[in-house]
């Protein structure tokens, strides 16, 4: 597979639906008052629950096994830093760029962010993926 | 809260089985068939379909949800580097040190990683949690 195949950007949008939700919420086990009590969330001064910013990852995990013009590939590293909170039912606009090509070693770098209604970004970071 | 609260180190061993993967294949949508194709996955190399590395990051959510002496935290950011292959019914032993306190910014830094049976370090990374 030639690395220069790869699209420059990637776009699609996710909600964060109750589908969503309660999943990450059995794979995890995450009962954290933050995502589950609203007195609590609204306490700490939030509109409601907020949702598991890992959600987000699940979401980039969709984005490398199924969004790009090849199968053949695994996740080397993340990272993401979460900018401003989000609530179920929320739609994000996930965006993705290449940010570094190493032939070498067979790995192909992105940039992504995901943007909210307000366009206010909610996270953003970086993946690394090879080519299997 | 004061920050020296934290303990120095935490431990949890925690499960991939059928339950938390097909929780996450409904939480992600993430069919590539190397998380559930065994042919593909072996064609590639593996023993058996290889499980989807931000399995671990939802774990590192139950870490910082439930296992802290507080329940008033939230996830800043976090990083992650896959450095074995994760398979249906590993059990790993997760642990997590305490490498910063930011007390300015009220935060806390923490390294993790996480082995298999074998001892071998699955993946490993980093996680800036602050304090609500």
């Amino acid at each position: 597979m030639n690395l220069q195949f790869f699209d420059k950007e990637y776009k699609h949008t996710f909600r964060v639906d109750e589908t969503v939700y309660t999943a990450f919420q059995i794979c995890s086990g995450d009962k954290n008052p933050l995502h589950t009590d609203v007195d609590f969330a609204k306490g700490k001064g939030f509109k409601g629950c907020v949702m598991y910013g890992n959600i987000l990852n699940a979401f980039v995990s969709y984005f490398i096994g199924m969004l790009l013009p090849t199968k053949d590939v695994i996740i080397h590293s993340q990272d993401i830093g979460y900018k401003n909170p989000l609530f179920l039912d929320d739609e994000l606009v996930f965006t993705a760029k290449v940010s570094g090509i190493f032939e070498a070693v067979n790995a192909v770098e992105f940039k992504f962010n995901f943007k909210n209604k307000e366009n206010k970004i909610v996270a953003n970071g970086h993946i690394q993926i090879g080519l299997l």
